[in-house]
């Protein structure tokens, strides 16, 4: 048995996972954080509140969105935490180890042992949303950690624009959700026939599907903008692909339910004429993510079986 | 002990290496390349001649510049080899296994056991030379044969260079020895008053260290060149790092014989600034590679304790 928690922008979400990757058990509650001590006795509440009477689970695994090293939180991105020794914390009110990871990790982790990574021994998943997340597990071990992949900030465009991270041209400036709606906006502008601003003005605002739903529909300008962002995503996942050469790379996130058509073919056939796996070595498989809102939980929970 | 056999562009030398790494014994012959078969025949004669009568070796090992899988040369790059099973016609002559890694892992993995990465977990090499050769040891493994980092071939100027990968703006048309020529003599064509013209006529043509040579003269247009290479240099070692965060990277090949004034000082500046550590996680230390020309030997000697 082992507790998984998911440490989301507005919820925690904990659950209790058995070995198969089934969630026995799950309590969700809203994010409401009153500090580091407040929030690790938080912690403890919810894995006794998930953890049945007369139970034992191994320890206690947390995904957040920031970094971890140890058993410290260096940031997150969503709460007010900075260096926090979270395992210390914790241990004053569970005595369980807390495992830490970040959600691109546990996202990896989770797909590794229960979805599109089932099988490997070298994979990544690439996670497409605020910005671009990236998990690696090679050799059966997940670079996490102070040693979490930061892909990411790979620079595909020297001089290009100014990332969070300092850098300029980051790769998830452009590939990331939000590299492509300002992409869509930026179209749209010069665009004033296209059918994108329909779609926008249906879902309240310009998304990362609105290109991909008038797309569908066939509309040029919503094209390009797919062919592009297809381009930019192909050429930070090719890098990646070049650097650890791993077994397969899974997509995840909003952007991954875009259709096949549109996303996932057209970037298999980049990889496999960009990538060097096409000079010899190791050729690798790009599927989509198979697992839902459940990896944060389950990848959390397993974060012990690959460090 | 070891038999480590290097595979040049003009010589074949194998070596008898020691548990510690010391070569005990070496032998060298012009490489005379006949075909697969006299090839591998040649392979166990020179490890036969460099192993004491009475004397076992556990294997042998091969460093060659190209990509090897398995047993097997996919290709390579100064002999005309492709898809050569070469473990199989090796065996025909000698009933050792043999190991195959290309000429980037090798040294990394002579730098691992016996040079700058010695005490790591995590360690990288970066080989400055026509290409960017790197080779990579994670938790203590080497990510060889099929998996071997072409790491060279990151993307760091979308649409630049044509590469000879197929990509545009790969980070080794920029930042190999070959592109620090190349942009001597671009800033030499416009800088007729520099040293530059003096020193490479002295030396009979631009080579790597022209622009290092004038620039510890203190010439303009040497210092902008030498500035510029690390810039780029520094671009793809940051990206590199940002994918798996090693714990130090070794930077080899003629080039790396520079002046720490003007590489490696400037080098660490740029990546303590713009390496995500700077906001968390492990800082990456930058080396200086310390095997010279034994780095082949020992690397190809010791492939079977990463394996």
């Amino acid at each position: 048995m082992y507790i998984g928690i998911d440490v989301g922008g507005t919820n925690l979400k904990a659950g209790l996972v058995d070995g198969e990757g089934s969630i026995l058990q799950v309590k969700r509650i809203p994010l409401d954080f009153r500090g580091p001590e407040d929030f690790a006795r938080t912690l403890a509440e919810l894995s006794r509140a998930v953890l049945p009477e007369g139970e034992q689970a191994e320890y206690v695994g947390i995904g957040l969105p920031g970094a971890v090293s140890g058993g410290d939180v260096l940031f997150t991105t969503n709460i007010p935490m900075e260096n926090v020794p979270l395992e210390r914390l914790f241990r004053q009110y569970m005595d369980l180890p807390l495992l830490l990871g970040n959600d691109a990790d546990c996202a990896a982790v989770a797909e590794f042992f229960c979805g599109a990574g089932r099988g490997t021994e070298d994979f990544g998943v690439v996670t497409l949303g605020t910005g671009i997340g990236v998990g690696l597990i090679l050799n059966g071990k997940l670079r996490g950690g102070a040693l979490s992949s930061e892909a990411g900030h790979i620079v595909m465009r020297r001089g290009g624009e100014l990332c969070n991270c300092g850098r300029y041209g980051c790769w998830e400036r452009y590939a990331s959700a939000t590299g492509l709606i300002r992409l869509t906006k930026e179209v749209m502008e010069c665009r004033p026939e296209s059918s994108l601003h329909a779609i926008a003005q249906e879902h309240g605002g310009v998304e990362g599907r609105t290109a991909f739903l008038a797309a569908e529909q066939g509309d040029e300008a919503a094209l390009e903008v797919c062919r592009e962002y297809v381009e930019d995503l192909a050429d930070g996942i090719v890098s990646l692909i070049n650097v650890v050469r791993p077994e397969a790379i899974a997509i995840g996130g909003g952007v991954a339910a875009a259709p096949d058509r549109l996303l996932l073919e057209p970037l298999r056939e980049i990889v496999a004429r960009e990538s060097f796996s096409s000079h010899g070595g190791r050729a690798t498989k790009i599927l989509r993510a198979e697992l839902g809102n459940d990896a944060g939980i389950i990848g959390a929970a397993f974060l012990g079986r690959v460090m």
